[in-house]
């Protein structure tokens, strides 16, 4: 009998689910020594791995697994993540803001107080070239949602190839500026890995002209003062952040009173405990029949 | 020869236009006895209708006809409006603070001034359902964009019928509390005739269940004390208006302060000239050859 251990801010949500319609051939545990499987969000996790002596498998409750990737953790059980729940919720943050921001929606919101009405000039997002870093399932699916509203899509990726068709060209990391320069609205979906440290910095932001710079990837992605630079320039007409080195973003940052900058708590994409559930109880049947897992990651990748 | 006058608030972008790619078989003119051919902001010329004694056509540069089309004016001219230019921008519109909405962008905007870091729970859009009064050009495309971004969508027209298929359903207007009671999201696209006056009233309204209203369309649809019960009661729970029965919304009006409402001043979708333009350039070369015009208004229906 595999003996399941939840590790989540959603416990109480998670167990509510298990009581309700319980996992055949898994008991719950509240006793770390006992637990072979974690269901878990791996920054509450990550400090207590030594804690688990029969560990087998963690199935992480967010996408991003990177509190478990660095190499001083144990690596000696098998890791998933959970995947294709968060493109439509980083599509509505990513066009949601980009219309917004296109179409004045700040300052018709202030002029009402004022009732003050005055229309300015706009230009609509079609036809505009959307640039996204990262063309996984999270930057596949905004790819299709940005290229239905009429954007034109370019990747970026380590080998320049990608399956989805949205993508009118996959540009390879290799030639980054080559993207950069064509871009409108920039986004970086990347994972937080040792390739992807500060990849949005002085020089490489250097290369855009006016864009919108959207991260809803990790924090290590932008080095802060590149982009702090980018924004003086023009470079980057403005940033929309919903990830930081550090989170919270620390009271007395830079970023929190720029003016062209928009903070957001991490709240671009969230793992609803529903299908975090549905693809943890995919996993588990995969996992007593011995198959493969669905979302294995790779700690040398770090995705 | 064909005389145009051009009466218009982009008067000098369109006669910029012409003087560069002039009109075959057009002369502009200033003197309005001499003009047949009318260039015209709908809301410009109509006090004015009785100055063009040798009038044949007006190309109107608005969707928006109506300030043409009450009854004791002149209608011994073939008039035409635009559209299909329409479509994205409202889809934008719509879209775009739709997501806000849901997405709590406002609030995080005020949290950022005071360095506050909370996310608050939230729900997608995908699955919802969109009711879209009016399924011509404009209520077909937001369709279209709407469904890609994964809502259901609903249509509603006087028939019953429609081609779209973005839409998965069509009510006849006969049956309008049907479709209400349906909407998580209700959009007005129709046009300003004697059928649609204060559709959107108490009684209809009183269908809804906590739906967001928007008016893309025109300012009679919506009967304004009844609005204000609806959002009272919460069976609207925010209404976005960008058309009001008087424009700009007088000083002073109910809506300005109303923390349900959002006013914008008619933004929602703009006749970007060099659109009108090309619409206009077609139209002529069939004027000239004698062939039917597109976007003919029946001056009967209103649209």
């Amino acid at each position: 009998m595999h003996k399941l251990m939840i590790v989540s801010r959603q416990q109480q949500a998670y167990e509510a689910m298990l009581a309700d319609q319980p996992l055949p051939g898994i008991t719950l545990t509240q006793q770390p020594d006992e637990a072979t499987i974690l269901l878990a969000d791996p920054p509450k996790v990550a400090p207590r791995l030594e804690q688990f002596p029969a560990l087998e498998w963690i199935q992480s409750t967010f996408a991003g697994i990177d509190a478990l990737t660095p190499p001083h953790l144990r690596q000696d059980y098998t890791l998933t993540n959970i995947r294709d729940c968060f493109g439509q919720l980083i599509s509505e943050y990513v066009l949601g803001l980009t219309i917004a921001h296109q179409r004045h929606f700040t300052t018709y919101q202030t002029q009402q107080h004022t009732n003050h009405w005055q229309p300015y000039p706009y230009h609509t997002i079609a036809s505009q070239t959307m640039v996204i870093l990262g063309t996984g399932s999270i930057g596949s699916h905004l790819a299709r949602s940005a290229k239905a509203l009429g954007l034109n899509i370019i990747g970026v990726n380590r080998s320049g190839q990608a399956q989805e068709p949205a993508f009118s060209a996959i540009v390879p990391l290799a030639k980054l500026h080559e993207a950069l320069a064509q871009a409108d609205v920039l986004v970086s979906t990347l994972p937080a890995t040792s390739a992807t440290d500060d990849l949005l910095n002085a020089s490489s932001l250097s290369s855009c002209r006016h864009a919108l710079l959207f991260n809803v990837g990790r924090g290590n992605a932008i080095c802060e003062t590149g982009l702090l630079h980018a924004l003086e320039s023009g470079a980057i007409e403005h940033a929309f952040l919903d990830v930081f080195k550090q989170e919270p973003l620390p009271n007395g940052h830079p970023f929190w009173p720029h003016p062209k900058i928009t903070v957001t708590p991490h709240i671009a994409a969230e793992s609803f405990p529903h299908q975090v559930m549905a693809i943890f109880r995919d996993n588990v049947q995969r996992w007593l029949k011995r198959q493969p897992l669905r979302y294995a990651i790779n700690f040398q990748r770090g995705y």
